[in-house]
């Protein structure tokens, strides 16, 4: 077989653990040099590919693409940008064919969550469909642990372990300040649709340390008198009460508990989050004190705290994207499967794009507990092995030494194209 | 000198290291038996001296207390709570005195911030005013940086450091979205008084790795049209930025920015950040898309990413209490005396409580850059060795593990006493 070379993107929200993914596919295309020429990476994802803004990956040293490892976000930048199907843009798909062509790929490595895999499939359709030879292999990525097939995804435990740790800290801090003061603490986190991230939370307690954290999925619809209830017992029980609330929590109408149509002083909308409309409850029905956090993008970039389990995770899943186009394989996704809880046991598998895309696996049912404000042992112990480790990054003047690539960009060799 | 007992406790907002100075105190009595009998730790503050609710240190191991050098939170409950002078409040004094008496207590050692230093001053004039003899030292801690005297405070280090990792890390999250998506972050800080902690977001860049973060300081007036003019010269210079803004900003007419005098749908006043506002500012006047959030609790509670410098320094400062009560020291706090800025070195000093009770140290004006977006190089220099170093708590099933104490009461010999 001749020697082809390769194209890599990353796509959608980026993660505290995406780019260890690059070095893992990095790394593992240096080890085929009879079969992988070059690996470009396309400058913010498929965007890249479109306007052929390619970005040299041999240009990087060794030790640079070594510290991708424990850079967090998207080193050759990301997008949030679905192709559409061949019949409403087969202007783009022929663009594709065209940049592939002039570079020689033939090697597509899309490394994002269900959109993306999407478009990872329809890449991977283009020998049939516009008789271009490529294998195509997604590498999942999605702090919001919605893909499905595989166990869990690369980006998810970095968040969970991120989540968890600030939920027990911020517990500490107010169990210490709640005689006089501060008695609960609300913190926003990620999650619109699915409640992966928010069930972290309640790792926070254990047996051992228990803590009353009080879970708001967005699964639940919002039930206010509920809720008042189990802080105001938590807060007799305890002295404090700490609350993980989603995003994307609605109410029983089905309306966003965020969306309360702000307007300041002059009658203009505000925006708002949800921890202080789940605060002014707190203040207005039961009259206690209240701080709230909003975690948001500090929750997916904490690389600093990253979970070592996803680190590895992440790392083997963008090898195993390279190993899967060397067998031959397209059209596939490299998954985890789970094959024991403790110890933990897991092992690299292989799904179906077709499979994999536009699927969201939602939080199952029995991971709630039946009161609607926790999780389940079983939900504790599918999340615990998924937070296991610590892998902390280098420091340089009390700062993570993250790498910033060179991206040097690959000559273009066809005419400008407008998106 | 007849062996007495100590009374130790824990002050206003808690922090990342306050433990770790009551780790240096705990273990830095236990070798003077010769002069210092039991260390009753007083449960939530001064409120566990006047209710004579007093926690027997001695029960806990040497285990416990050294867990406490990397246990976030206050171990013994804090208060927000300040003796008022004794003209007003006689009763309360006399009755310090009373439990003094009663359980032979002739060390005071309060840890906290400005307002916990006047009431450790008053206590410590209680052999003039009320002829109890008592030697009172204070130990510092406040993550606002404010005390005088003091180089720094014990627990702004480890805030400065949680800021300045958070801001790096969103700020590599914004870069990789900022073409198709986000451009512009917004962290909200603590610091409502002075700007410090802000500062630290500005260490986010360096020469080597520039980033462009924009400070929004409470010491400066915010000027929307010259903040706008910045964010959009970033925008286009970089493609995205960064803001940390301290809750504390206010407009010209000294009104706080965060006071927007919301509304929900129905009238009802609601509770808001700065961040959202900041956003919302953003959104209006340039239309580029945002994210925000706020760190509020996670920041000072951050154990797991403390500098090493702060633990160390909050470790000394409760050691250095003790050893200045031993050399027959009353009404003094230590203090932290840099001598060199590179390499970082310093010394513990002493400063007489009348100096430091009800004091604010502000940032120097040339801390902050002329645009009075940035900090200048001397708030650099200052501010670097404050983070410098980790110093990790150890770990179990993914979580850091934090001690709880026994906090084992002390029988109590009085009435009860009405705060």
């Amino acid at each position: 077989m001749a020697i082809k070379n390769a194209f890599y993107a990353q796509s959608g929200g980026v993660t505290a653990v995406i780019n260890a993914s690059a070095a893992g596919l990095l790394e593992a295309a240096q080890a085929h040099p009879d079969k992988i020429g070059k690996v470009y990476a396309g400058r913010n994802g498929i965007i890249g590919a479109l306007t052929e803004d390619l970005i040299d990956t041999s240009a990087e040293s060794p030790e640079a693409i070594r510290a991708l490892r424990y850079t967090p976000s998207g080193a050759f930048g990301s997008c949030r940008y679905k192709l559409k199907s061949l019949e409403d843009n087969r202007r783009e798909y022929e663009r594709l064919i065209e940049v592939f062509k002039a570079h020689d790929i033939g090697y597509f490595f899309y490394n994002g969550g269900g959109d993306s895999a999407d478009t990872c499939l329809k890449v991977s359709q283009l020998a049939n469909t516009l008789g271009y030879p490529i294998q195509a292999i997604h590498v999942p990525k999605t702090i919001d642990n919605d893909l499905p097939i595989t166990d869990c995804c690369p980006g998810f435990g970095s968040v969970a372990k991120y989540v968890a740790v600030s939920m027990l800290e911020a517990s500490f801090d107010v169990a210490s300040m709640a005689k006089t003061s501060t008695k609960v603490f609300i913190l926003e986190v990620m999650g619109r649709h699915a409640g992966w991230i928010a069930a972290a939370g309640g790792l926070a307690s254990s047996k051992e340390r228990p803590v009353p954290v009080v879970i708001l999925f967005p699964e639940i619809a919002f039930d206010q008198e509920k809720f008042i209830a189990k802080v105001e017992q938590h807060v007799q029980g305890y002295g404090y009460c700490t609350v993980v609330v989603s995003e994307g929590v609605k109410n029983a109408d089905g309306k966003f508990l965020s969306d309360q149509g702000l307007r300041d002083a002059f009658g203009h909308a505000q925006l708002g989050g949800v921890a202080p409309v789940v605060a002014g409850i707190i203040r207005d029905k039961l009259g206690l004190k209240y701080h709230w956090g909003v975690a948001d993008y500090l929750q997916r970039a904490a690389r600093h705290i990253a979970s070592r389990t996803d680190v590895e995770q992440a790392y083997i899943m963008g090898k195993a994207a390279v190993e899967f186009a060397m067998a031959g394989h397209n059209s596939v996704m490299p998954t985890i499967e789970r094959t024991a809880n403790s110890p933990y046991v897991w092992q690299v598998g292989m799904a179906e794009l077709a499979d994999v895309a536009n699927v969201e696996k939602m939080m199952p049912a029995d991971f709630i507990s039946e009161d609607g404000f926790g999780i389940t042992n079983k939900c504790r112990e599918y999340l615990e092995p998924l937070i296991e480790g610590e892998d902390y990054p280098p420091y340089q003047n009390g700062l993570p030494a993250y790498i910033r690539l060179k991206n040097v960009a690959v000559p273009k060799k066809l005419a400008e194209f407008k998106i």
